[in-house]
């Protein structure tokens, strides 16, 4: 082991997080190096999480478009089939493309990029053994360090991953066939993301969940109407569910489960366990140079200026608490170099928009109405259907409705809910409006393009003061 | 002639312009009549124009989606076949719909709706010459008086319309078959999105324009992207194009050009003429009430609160100055009824967002980089392509590019211009940026999920001030 190469920063994960804050560390003048145990940067964002999903996502909606409503539209197709083949080898083009992407980005701005697993071995030194090929680990010493690991699948015990029968997410982008019967345990966004795509291809899909009810952080009343629209769909809820245990047998998985109804056996070709995610800091060296973590939940302990209990060790993304997000990870990214350059990085928690990319797709920001009510804070809300906005009757695809919460004496935005086409970019507008600290009004005040699906954020929004045009009279 | 019924509001035409105002009247307590010469209600934006086209242009997008792109994502297809009479009994089947609920919002409000030809007679009255069955006029007596008649195609004395060969955008949006060879006079919006229509659906296109550029009211660098993104899906392009005459043969229609390369003769099936829309005007009565109108565009003259040169006559929409907007309409409209209710009823025409529906969309709001430029204003430009938006690329829709311009000094965003997936829907956040005052830091400083076609508006904002952690260096 030679001497340590000395840096201003260096950035340990190169996800949506990490890579993010070493471009905006070398733009901030610092000499700046980005670990990464994958040599394909871009983290599992990009490699096996939003990137691959959503490519896998669009290409099936595709398919469902072409079997399900073409001939409406007066487009004829004699036969549809399934290439999985092409569309997975598209979903890797589309990843290859976008982490080459990330990879120019931080070559092009000086990171210098490191591939290998990182130890912190002291308050401003790493260790990285290098992935391939083999020479021996090598030194960094640095000013600052910023962990940006992100995290990993939370394990189930009763239903352990064996990569055949039972999957992962990563393992349920990559099938090379169409299972007949899958089962997934987990009704939050992984689940119904994946779920939805391989009922489009052609499975039979069994969703199981503990709770009463799907997609646990979004607003209820648009829980309630996905699940409605999902069942629709074909997708098979069991909620109030409890998993006993899951065991591969030769050609299949057999699942015992509890619920009201009481114990029963079920069988799926196979199985995914997506309940949740957990900060990855295993091997990182946390304990050795003493990071705060919390015993809980695993997350490192950070302040607001995202630094850990050891100064010089910062942290961001999925590894601290808060929404696991690949837009929450940068923005932290950014604030956290910000802060080491001594400028006034921050992140505003009040406004950082989610989405769930089934059809139709989720997207909120701020408030449910259910914490609206917990907090006891004085709201108003107001819905609009998009069967009321005419882009979506032209697209054919006008389920679900926007709806818009404001506080019940300053107007203010408190949150904005979405079920609907494009969901996940019509909320743009309502993060803004929240960012700004604007009000209903403020949104209703504003022209909307005709037809446009954005006009139904509009509308919701006049509707929040009874003051809309196309509304229903209260 | 019996008793003139009395009304506080008779709206004169029930397109967005006047059915938004008419509600907007019951809304404040107003009796409210609504006549218009059409059975139904809508105007030319939902019964032939904005909604027909988008219909169409949203099932075509289907047709050429099937055709040209799903291999690539994996959806075998053994055979695509149009079928032009269900694609345009979908097409109407959606007008119904929304021309419906524009009734039931009318009736559900209380708005007295009445079908039939409207003159003014009067300050505050107006006689009506019934539709069908004709039972002889009615008198209305009102004390306020909105005309919203919208506009009209302007004809081309040298290509007159036969309805058969040499059409108008109606008759093109209702062909029951794909003419082989169509021309089109006028690369305005409407040109574009017919021809883009059809040139889907079949037909080799080729469009006229006098000027040197397409889609004229758009932002340059917007404009000449689209022009090639254009040519490159087959349409041809003849600019600089002087039509001398346009004659309809048997079985087609001889046009007469004149260019740089001189005269030429070109046949086509079917020629659309679409070189813009006018001032619907005639006989409304107005010379006998004495409404002024501008002798030189035929907008009739208003004041910022709409009130035309006769007190109790108000008037907005297509038939004031101003962009031939459905939602400029509504907005004026509204701000009309609330003027004369006493309330501070107003437009801000440096935020009203436009948009045309080619593919990819393009839609604007603001100042163009030109206008900036010719009035000496001081900016900075930031654009950001959609291929470095993941979700983009997973849709395999990545052509385009955002554009912000933002005032040298304040910051203050002064216009915005995309072209690509969604701008319609995505310039939405840069209208209400605009209206609140916002500036190029306050969209660059909000986040925007991950993965969102809304992240090419984020990073375009964020180049600006050349602080974008995706866009190229300076």
């Amino acid at each position: 082991m030679g001497e340590a190469e000395r840096f201003d920063l260096v950035v340990i994960g190169a996800g949506p997080g990490g890579y993010v804050a070493a471009v905006r560390g070398t733009q901030l003048g610092m000499k700046v190096c980005c670990v990464d145990k994958d040599a394909k940067p871009g983290g599992v964002c990009q490699n096996v999480g939003c990137i691959p999903s959503k490519a896998l996502l669009d290409s099936s909606e595709y398919l469902h478009l072409a079997r399900e409503h073409f001939r409406e539209h007066g487009v004829l197709l004699s036969e549809v089939k399934l290439d999985l083949r092409a569309m997975m080898a598209r979903k890797e083009r589309v990843v290859r493309e976008l982490t080459d992407n990330v990879r120019t980005l931080l070559e092009s701005n000086g990171v210098h990029l490191l591939w290998g697993t990182a130890r912190l071995v002291g308050a401003t030194r790493v260790e990285v053994t290098p992935g391939a090929p083999a020479t021996g680990p090598v030194l960094l010493d640095s000013r600052f360090i910023l962990l940006a690991t992100g995290s990993e699948p939370v394990a189930l015990p009763s239903a352990p991953w064996d990569g055949i029968r039972i999957l992962t997410s990563t393992e349920a982008l990559s099938l090379d066939s169409v299972p007949e019967r899958l089962g997934v345990i987990g009704a939050g966004y992984i689940g119904l993301e994946l779920g939805s795509l391989w009922q489009r291809l052609g499975s039979t899909v069994t969703i199981l969940e503990a709770m009463s009810r799907i997609a646990p952080p979004a607003d209820a009343q648009v829980g309630r109407a996905l699940e409605r629209a999902l069942r629709k769909q074909g997708l098979v809820f069991r909620l109030g569910t409890k998993l006993i245990e899951a065991r591969p047998a030769e050609e299949e998985v057999k699942v015992s489960i509890e619920s009201d109804g009481g114990r029963e056996d079920l069988a799926f070709d196979r199985l995914l366990v997506a309940v949740g995610r957990r900060p990855l800091t295993r091997g990182l060296g946390l304990e050795d140079v003493g990071v705060a973590v919390d015993s809980r939940t695993g997350h490192v302990r950070v302040d607001a200026q995202y630094r850990t209990s050891v100064p010089g060790i910062w942290a961001v993304g999925d590894l601290i608490a808060g929404p696991m997000l690949a837009h929450k990870a940068s923005a932290e990214g950014i604030a956290a170099v910000e802060c080491m350059a001594g400028l006034p990085g921050e992140v505003d928690y009040d406004c950082i928009p989610s989405a769930i990319y089934t059809s139709p797709e989720v997207a909120g920001v701020g408030l449910t109405e259910e914490q609206a009510k917990e907090r006891s804070i004085p709201y108003c809300v107001g819905t609009y259907p998009f069967s009321g906005a005419g882009r979506a009757r032209c697209l054919g695809r006008a389920d679900g409705f926007a709806k818009v919460l404001a506080h019940g004496r300053s107007g203010r935005i408190l949150g904005a809910h979405i079920l609907g086409p494009r969901a996940s970019d019509l909320i743009a507008e309502c993060v803004l409006a929240m960012q700004l600290g604007g009000s209903a009004e403020d949104l209703a005040g504003t022209i909307h393009g005709h037809p446009t699906l954005s006009e139904a954020v509009h509308e919701a929004a006049a509707a929040v003061r009874r003051c809309s045009i196309y509304a229903p009279r209260p």
